[in-house]
């Protein structure tokens, strides 16, 4: 798993100084963050719509979709892939309870 | 990274038979696809707001708060982040465009 | 103001036998409820950016993007703006955490 | 129509200077406009389930939980629902899809 998200890091990494006329992603960071939150949304949107709707193949597909548009976001605001996955490493080995716990309480 | 989502997979799997009252994640379960849905679209929301703080750390754990809820929502759907990566997996090294573009034909 | 939703509710209820290649609207009731459930979270993401941006006239004219397609969703699911306003009547008069606590409890 | 919206605007409007602790609406002015854009973002997510769920009386609930945040959020911006109508009156009496015609032009 870890080679994917790496290798699409640095996929949408070169993607800042492609063509944005060739390239989606480049033609994303062109027109600047408030269209890349729009996508964000929308994938989120449709995600929940595709779980409403029962079939997996949707759900899968919209999910990649809103994962994608995310890593995106990350790679445009000078972040990446590992960033989100630390916090997730942070919180890790704690019950969800237990965070969210901590987490109302600061 | 890919210890990190399979170790977190592996206890949303576990959290199927915890309590509800000693787990967050078990609590989500009893209440529902429809109350784990609500928790990605308030995820999502909360990380536009966050990217257009402009505030990194901000970002990166409303972002983690996504990710986490996406894989609980796979998780009760039966899949794993497995079949996203996959999928991931399966449109990379395509351009964006021109996998937006077979999509927008099929 | 009443005038307003009660023509454009009207309009919205005529756009039913409408062309779908000559009406925006009907052409969303011909994709379906997917597609109108898709633009409804689109412009409250478009509203949510807006209202960051503290720009006025956007704020406004993403608002009425979003009051517009869930009138859409009213008319497409046999519903109309009367029912939510004689919604927003019912509540009415009591304070919002009365009526949030009244809530919580049902 | 008119005089609910214009009844919950002069409510919201003085619930500016209301206790937050005795006033749900008060409440969300005191935490600010982020904590408005996330109830915003929520009621739309809600409203999407709701119609999945193919449920009448659920789908006008949280239709009317939606507006009444907008409405929140356009009184916290200093604007009101005759802003909001205003606009939906410009634009009216033009086919949906010539005004979306116009937009794509400007």
């Amino acid at each position: 798993m870890n080679a994917i998200l790496q290798q699409l890091a640095q996929t949408l990494e070169e993607r800042k100084t492609a063509d944005p006329r060739e390239s989606y992603v480049s033609s994303l960071y062109a027109k600047g963050l408030d269209t890349i939150l729009k996508k964000v949304g929308e994938e989120a949107t449709e995600t929940v719509i595709a779980a409403k709707n029962g079939k997996t193949h949707q759900l899968v597909y919209e999910m990649a979709d809103l994962w994608f548009h995310t890593l995106v976001l990350l790679v445009h605001q000078g972040l990446g892939p590992e960033d989100l996955l630390n916090e997730l490493e942070r919180r890790f080995g704690q019950s969800g309870i237990a965070e969210k716990a901590q987490r109302s309480q600061s």
